[in-house]
């Protein structure tokens, strides 16, 4: 067991924990919180990202630096693991289909995330499956947005087909003195758009499905989300809506993640409006973020399940352990290094369990964290969320 | 942020995640635990152990290979870190010295586990604070142990005073004629010894306690710890056992830790008699295995608190998210690889968390992992927590 008794010597070498190898296309916070979920189960977890120093690096048995998006380098991963999966929607889905080619599992597909990651395609499969989305129209030029607006009505909101994300290739439109301006933020061209009906939604609802490879299916409570400035801001387990509002959005879920061939965990975004009509806003091929609060808040949470989706294990309860839970996003305040102050305030709120992504830089608006706590009811648990939250912050 | 297009790079280089870099001695599953729960808070850990392929090595910034019991390799992990802490109290305590006087600062302390690893000063150092222990008596040969007998009564438990565990380090002397045997099995003269009398318990008790550097403390649930060939078995919260047996055993466990100036998560091993009396079996000055459960069972596990403590952070809520959780350990059936079998089995059973501590080899007897369940009632969650346990198999 000794080596020399007088030195010591330095390893970086990683640890197999001999379960099976799974594959991560990209190494942000969900592969990160991934990577710990598989940790505990005994599997290994190879990531592979373009930069070094990724939040998913220290829970890697190693990490692939390359473009997810060059076939190859796909191909390169496939190789090292039993099967593959994905953190992210914007890895082309014809190279995806390279991973397959080589005989190497990809859950989810290339071909659902082929159909996913274009948000025209998507809405075509939900709307083919008889499901409520919001009135919908390709568009290539101002004139046929202001041609679709006739039928539409105003606000219209113009949306990029790919690479969206947190409002980023989206632009509402008021009235026809928009077009211009919409048109320009979108690329004015370079890029393949859509229009979409405004949806007057009262409360925006999310939840997660898990779809297993054995054709298992489970999903996680229906929640609330509240977004500031595109990007969400807190999660509300369980959303405080009606029994009735619950039951179907947690059917339009399923409904609509079965509607994609989805495998795996999946988050699925849903407005209510005033009258009551749920329709889905949008589909996430991944964890996501509505489900962060499952890690405290439910027996198994959204990043081990879509572990046992995608191996084809049983799936675990997406029961609630308490009557509430909710999450609030730690963003970044400006520009900065990635380490938080304030989290031992943060700490000294009862139930509080912080999670910081381990990313070098922070920026305004960037994702560095997140809080969540549970309660014994929905109001004590958004209190001590809240509180905590404020006292966290990066990029100072 | 793109490398060339078409190469893909390896890398095992460890990202910092930006908080205070706390330093391991030892990294096994006790290790790997707690450096998963700094992970999540934006800790860094650095590991010293013998060997490379160890429990926590995936999880550490980086692991050094060296003998703990050198002060030389002690100093170098202090140098590295901000603050030092300890998965084992088998370090020797004038070893860990050195970390102090290079003023790097470490919890427990060298003073705490010179009394503690020593289990006839730590039993002293219980009794002289007013606790009850059993009765005990330093020997240092067969003779001596006659002389206590008479005194402390048959059987009489002969124990090593340093460097046991799990039954191993003590021997039950039924009556004189067994001195002879006892005598041979603890090293015939060549280890230090004490006997203590026997203390006819009905249940096994243990509460974790953690205590801040800053003078905070907070106690875990008391739990029922059941042996099986002097290994724990399976751990039981809350204790099946009357009120007022859970908040005098919940004081003693608080008062011993205070008794020898712990900081940090300590496991507190108690015996309850029929006549309701409580004694402290044994203090271990570390995270132990009666406190696993906490990771799921409680809203802050034994593991983040024991970072907290020691960081000066506030300390954690010790509640149970639900009315019971039960741990069982999941120890090696026979000689052969660390990969377990029957997992998914055991993920089938609802409620079921399934912990694999990733140690590349299995030994008859060896911890390899733990299971944890909870439930709406004891009944539910020893039910769960056995069942899954049961499907689980290393070393076939």
């Amino acid at each position: 067991m000794n080596p020399s008794p007088t030195t010591v010597t330095t390893t970086a070498r990683q640890l197999s924990g001999g379960g099976p190898r799974i594959g991560i296309v990209g190494g942000g916070q969900l592969a990160r919180m991934t990577a710990l979920a598989a940790f505990e189960l005994g599997c290994d977890v190879v990531v592979l990202e373009r930069a070094e120093q990724v939040p998913a690096a220290n829970l890697a048995v190693h990490t692939l630096i390359g473009d997810w998006d060059n076939p190859a380098a796909l191909v390169e991963l496939a190789k090292q693991v039993d099967i593959v999966t994905l953190e992210n929607e914007f890895v082309d889905a014809r190279s995806l289909a390279a991973i397959e080619a080589v005989g190497r599992p990809l859950h989810p597909t290339s071909r659902t995330i082929g159909i996913v990651q274009d948000k025209l395609t998507q809405k075509q499969a939900l709307a083919e499956a008889g499901l409520e989305v919001p009135r919908f129209r390709a568009v290539a030029s101002p004139e046929e947005i202001a041609a679709a607006a006739k039928e539409l009505g105003w606000p219209l909101v113009l949306k990029a087909r790919r690479n969206g994300y947190d409002g980023k290739g989206n632009a509402t439109l008021r009235d026809e003195a928009g077009i211009a301006g919409g048109w320009q933020k979108l690329g004015a061209g370079s890029r393949e758009l859509f229009v979409e009906e405004w949806c007057p939604f009262t409360r925006e609802l999310a939840a997660i499905v898990t779809r297993s490879i054995n054709g298992d299916s489970a999903v996680y409570p229906v929640v609330e989300t509240v977004q500031r400035d595109h990007i969400c801001h807190r999660v509300i387990a369980p959303a405080p809506v009606a029994a009735d509002v619950v039951s179907r959005a947690s059917e339009l879920a399923q409904a609509a993640v079965a509607a994609v061939g989805g495998t795996g965990s999946f988050g699925v975004e849903m407005f209510l409006t005033a009258d009551g009509k749920l329709v889905v806003n949008e589909l996430a091929p991944r964890v996501h973020n509505s489900g962060h609060y499952t890690i405290e808040g439910c027996h198994c949470s959204q990043f081990e399940n879509h572990l046992r989706a995608i191996l084809g294990w049983p799936l675990g309860s997406t029961e609630l352990v308490m009557p509430a839970a909710v999450m609030v996003n730690l963003l970044g305040a400006a520009a900065g290094p990635g380490r938080p102050t304030g989290v031992e305030k943060a700490l000294a709120i009862p139930g509080a369990h912080v999670h910081v992504y381990g990313k070098t830089r922070s920026n305004a608006g960037r994702k560095m964290g997140h809080v969540t706590a549970l309660g014994r009811t929905v109001a004590e648990a958004i209190d001590r969320a809240g509180r905590a939250a404020r006292e966290i912050r990066f990029g100072n």
